[in-house]
């Protein structure tokens, strides 16, 4: 099973990279937006693609053909301009999911803020809403957009090592979560079909990865 | 038929609300954020209501009961923060379409941006790129939302007087038009049903207003 990893050069996307390298049944392409990015995936063993998400649809769906399902954990966080806020975090993830579409790959794993609801729009400190406000309707576009799709809100996000236990619910209580851990989450929510139509909050935990996932 | 203009103390906006008082047919009520901008309205006869764009749907749905029709001219423009263009062009116009719904109000005439398309956001320079975005999502999200729409997406405002003669189709070439103008588009969607369902461009030209919207 090959994964487009868009966002691959991000935190989150180098450990998920890593981490399908080395299962036996996913091999990883890595999307990205500079040369001198490749050399860490190709030491990896993954193949690489370029293409920037601020530029057409068309360069991402060629990068997207053949493989089986795509992975968007692109973002330019909550601290970059906000104009690179609707530019990546909406209209890049719109881009890509309707990139998916013209590919023909129907699995879709978006990687969302930890509550992108109307009500955590509103009730974001300002310097932060205009990222929910772009996860939210990024979230919306897939969820409409008949593919076959996993949304993955996690807590807020450290570096710390992946523990391998997480919580997992539609609903959980705020708390953090490696970024190592998430990648873990995403791999098994590629390797359970149960995962497809299904959105979940996930934090640190007590329960193993794959178990959490296949509970929701 | 009662209107409520939301983006009233814009530049358009005052143009409408005093058109539409003008008019037999029709009474205006403006949507404003602050007290001190009632007293325009006020002294045009109008009803002011106040909400804020930025907060919550339940305030909009409220400001909008009892009337026919919904006008959505509010905007950052193209050059303020580039969050207010997440907050207020998309997420501000999402949100009064969502609360005409809760209010049950059918008709919705959204101010849109010249061209609005995929390829227009592309081509845009990337300090205006995200104003193209955030309108493209709102007007996208009017054209799903069972309303009876329509999508003015006017040229290049000026503050010219008005000359009540425009150019408005599909496709038109681009080109300067005055506000007055686009008011006066306005008035004539509000006032034909023809309208309902249709979007268009339009700039300055040699057609009568009220034909011109007509012939869409």
């Amino acid at each position: 099973m090959k994964i487009l990893v868009v966002g691959a050069n991000g935190q989150i996307g180098k450990h998920l990279v890593s981490l399908i390298q080395d299962s036996d049944s996913l091999e990883a392409r890595a999307l990205i937006r500079k040369q001198e990015q490749a050399s860490f995936f190709e030491n990896l063993g993954a193949e690489t693609v370029m293409a920037d998400l601020e530029q057409d649809i068309e360069p991402i769906a060629k990068a997207a053909e053949g493989v089986d399902a795509i992975v968007f954990t692109a973002g330019s966080g909550g601290h970059t301009g906000k104009d690179k806020t609707i530019m990546v975090d909406l209209d890049g993830a719109v881009k890509t999911i309707e990139a998916a579409k013209v590919a023909g790959v129907k699995r879709f794993i978006m990687i969302s803020s930890f509550d992108t609801t109307r009500e955590a729009i509103q009730a974001a400190p300002s310097s932060f809403a205009p990222y929910v406000a772009a996860k939210h309707y990024a979230d919306e576009w897939l969820r409409r957009a008949n593919l076959d799709y996993t949304i993955i809100h996690p807590g807020l996000l450290t570096n710390n090592k992946g523990t391998g236990q997480v919580t997992a619910a539609v609903e959980v209580d705020r708390d953090e979560v490696p970024r190592e851990d998430v990648a873990s989450v995403i791999v098994a929510s590629l390797e359970n079909e149960k995962a497809i139509g299904k959105e979940f909050q996930v934090v640190t935990g007590a329960t193993p990865i794959k178990e959490a996932v296949d509970s929701i």
